[in-house]
Formats: C-alpha cells, structure tokens, sequence
C-alpha cells in the first residue's frame, strides 16, 4: 500500500491512499493523522480517484512530533570519515518545520558555496504505533513505511560547535516523499540509495550496508522516548557527501538534487539564491555590557 | 504577570493567570495556547479565583512544538568542562515528552548510580512571538517570560556517542515550572540560580554569568528556524554539576533536587526507582544476519 499527503487548492492538506493504480482521498489532514486512526488500513476513502498530475505534493507528514535522524549509520559513510564502525547510534533531533515537499526548491541558508550546503541521502521511516521501550519484533511490527528524505546539512552551521543540530534545522531544507510505501509492500532489505546532483551520481548505496536497521533503531529510541503514529526516524546517509570529497564540494544556486531509493521513489530538489541577502556569521552581541 | 498551567480532575489541563494574589483559570489549555492568542494578556478569565492548595500542577507548557537547549553557556560551567569559552551557542533540541511537571517524581532510568543521573539547574525562556531571523531587540521583545527548569541527564547515554540527545530526551525527565514570570514584571539579570541536592547546594551561579544571554540566544536561533509562542529554549546550566566533581557523583533513588532561581520559584523532585527493572545497555541485534 501506498500513501501520500498533498495539498489542496484551499492551502489544507489531507491524505490519500493509493488503490488499483489510482489515487484516493481521505479526510485525515495528512499520513500521520491516517496512521494514527485505529483501523487505518479501512478508512473511508472518497468515491472518485483523485488526477494525479494536479496534485500538490505536501512532505509526507507534516507535522510530526518527533524526527530523530542517525548518524554514522553506512559503512561506507564511517569509512570515508575515518571513523570506526559505531557501538550505539549517533542521533540528532529534527524540526517538523524542516520538512518540506519531495519537489520544493530548497533556499542557500547564505551565500552560496561558503555556507556548506551539502546533500544526504537517507531512508525514512515513518512509525505507525506507539512505541515504548519496544523490542525488536515489536518495533518492527510498528513501521508504517518508507519513504525518502535528504538530510541536507549546513556544514559550516554543523561544525560551529560539537552538536549538530543548527546546521541540520534549517526550516524547509530536509524533503520528504513522495509518498510512503508500507513494508508488506517492500521491506527495507538490499534497496539502492542514490543521490545524484545535475545528473552524476554522487552517492551510491544499499540498504543492507546500514549498521543498525530500522527495527533496531525503532526499539533503540523507544528506550529513552515514545514514538507515535506519524514520527519519523531519518537512517542515515551512504557515503559520498560533499563534505568528505577532497578537496569538499557544496551545492550552488541552480543544482538538481535528486535522491531516489529503488521502489519507493525520487525526490527532485532545485537549489535556489538565498532568500536573504546574508546570514549571520556570528551572534551579534555575545553579551551586553550591563 | 504570572502564569502557570495546571490539571483540571477531568485529565484536561488549563491555564491560569495571577491577578491581585489570586489565580485565575483561562479557557486556554496551556500558557502556550494562552500566549497564542492575539491580545492573551486581556482574554477573558473566570470570575472566581482558584483554590491554590488544591491545584494539581503541569509543566508552564505542556505540547512546545520546540524545546532547544544551549550547552556551555555559563562561564562557570565552561571552566569545570575545561573547556574555552565558545563563538556560537552549542545547541541541542529535546522533545515535549521530556517536561514533567516542577513537583513530579523523575525515574532513574535504569540501576541506580550506574546510569549516571546528573542534575542540571536552569533558566528558561519562553516564546512569546513569531521569531524569525529577528535581530536582538526584536528578539527580547520576543520573550514572553521566564521559568525554572531542570535539564536532568542521563550521563551514559549523553557520552555514547558524539550526540548528546540520547541523555538528555528520556521522557518526563524535564521539570519545568512552576510558573512563567513576565520579564516586565523580572527581567533575567543577575538573577540566582542554585540546585540543592538533599538541602545540600550542589550549583549556585547567576544568570550574569551567561555567555549568550536570552535575546541573543533567540535571535540566533530564529536565524535557522522560526520560533513560536510556547516554544521554549533553556539557556545551560551552571558549574556544579556531578559528572564535574572528581569523582562524578550521581542521583540515587530518594534523593530531593530542588532548583530555584531567585524571583522565580523552586522545582521540587523527588528522583524514584527505575519503572522498568533494567534498560538495555546496547543495542541487542545490531544487524541481523541476512
């Protein structure tokens, strides 16, 4: 099965469902309301499939609660940071304010190049029950789907301290969709990740290089936090960011960035100007004198 | 003004506003819904006041759609990490199922002392307004009022890996409250900040001894994502805390952390046994065999 949110010309959203080849509505207001009603899989749909072409695609949740993103999750990706092979996951918290449609251009947060701007190939998870302290089988039972994301990352923003989170919550910079496919569908095993830029191939990977797979990782942060109908955990990138190149390669105003997962989908993202002239470098006053 | 967020018996939770020493009940479900509203300091308030003695609390904001959280902010704390004093803030997020309510029990989660439970005092802002790419006086401006929180850690989890969410995101770990004071009625300067474990001061600082103050640290944020009424953003924490002392010493089950900030108020928890009689320590199946 497959689900997807998109928006409607009154500037809402809600949920559809894919059925014999066709798109149908629901009234949930976007995937993470639909998993989140008891018999999910036999909501009312409405009578007439919806034309796919009009469709405004919305991310495929729209406001989760919680997005917790891995780190250090390829092999290939520790490899080429020189690092070792990890004992627990590296997480990091996302924004729902992040996310954005698999199609949306996506703004330089500063001038171009120096600010760092760099692409991440992840699959995501979206979870379709409550999940606490779950063990393996429990939270593998508890994945509602895949679906596509790109992590894409402000280095210098990243780097600025030991925490990561300012150079990976820029609003609107972390795509997500096109629509989420559930796992009796297409399990995780063995998929082709892909991030290409202006059509050459710049990662290239499969699902089975992942240290912790989605079922461990689910149960792994269900120990510290409950997960509910909706969140989404981001997996981690393959190798091949810009960042690890020699000498490192950031995107620019015009770059198609688009990042594909063999049987789920394409996220198609144009790099745009800065919506501002410039970003702050620094914090203005550290502190005033008093 | 003062506001604060208490449970109703029916499992619903309100908020209520401090007029001529009595506390009035608002229709608004928390003081984040409350500072929504587009004149909140006006909206309509029951006639009668509440009975103090029987309020059962919440924390000030029950659902923030961000909480983010600056480390190494204090100088004094800085300098027990051995650390310089840093350029940017070191910012984190925790998730809204962190917050507890400023008397609430907090779980060991997991043995006792081995899990390494640390108490951190803290001054937290919450957000009165859109803030996006806001300089800092529009940022101030921002600021809705001021509380009390404790940013209790779990230290094993926090040094596992290079990210510090996993020891600092474990659900209702986070008390936050009693009460929001506006900053017209204190504004945050020179104010004591002290955490007492068993009577015993363990931290005693000043808000003066912040490195990035509270406009400056909301303007800074807003840079990269926008910030909203009822967010909240905790500002770090003071020297003293036990992962410093040498040896680092740790909460045990019946110990009472109380942290207070002058002009403020005083959270008072009581840390209590595990709910579950062990956490897993690793991951059980990092990958299984295919």
């Amino acid at each position: 099965m497959r689900l997807r949110t998109v928006l409607s010309d009154d500037g809402s959203s809600h949920a559809e469902v894919h059925l014999d080849g066709q798109w149908y509505a629901s009234t949930a207001r976007d995937v993470a309301a639909l998993l989140a009603a008891p018999d999910w899989r036999s909501v009312p749909l409405g009578a007439d499939p919806q034309p796919t072409a009009a469709a405004r695609p919305a991310p495929v949740v729209t406001t989760p609660g919680k997005i917790v993103c891995c780190g250090h999750n390829y092999r290939a990706h520790i490899a080429e940071l020189g690092r070792p092979e990890p004992e627990f996951p590296t997480l990091f918290a996302k924004f729902a304010d992040t996310l954005t449609a698999w199609n949306a251009d996506i703004a330089l947060p500063g001038a171009a190049e120096s600010v760092g701007l760099d692409w991440e190939a992840e699959l995501a998870i979206v979870v379709g029950a409550v999940l606490a302290r779950a063990d393996r089988d429990t939270a593998r039972a508890g994945i509602a789907g895949y679906t596509v994301a790109n992590d894409f990352s402000v280095r210098t923003w990243q780097h600025r301290t030991s925490q990561w989170l300012q150079g990976k919550a820029f609003d609107a910079t972390t795509p997500l969709g096109p629509e989420l496919i559930t796992p009796d569908e297409l399990p995780a095993d063995g998929l082709r990740i892909v991030c290409r830029v202006n059509g050459v191939e710049e990662q290239v990977g499969s699902t089975d290089d992942l240290v912790f797979d989605p079922a461990t990782l689910l149960s792994y942060i269900s120990t510290f936090t409950t997960l509910r109908p909706g969140d989404v955990v981001l997996t981690g990138t393959p190798g091949g960011v810009g960042v690890a190149a020699d000498p490192p390669r950031y995107l620019r105003a015009g770059d198609i960035v688009e990042t594909e997962i063999e049987g789920i989908g394409v996220l198609r993202n144009r790099i745009t100007p800065a919506h501002h002239t410039e970003i702050d470098s620094a914090p203005r006053n550290r502190k005033e004198a008093r």
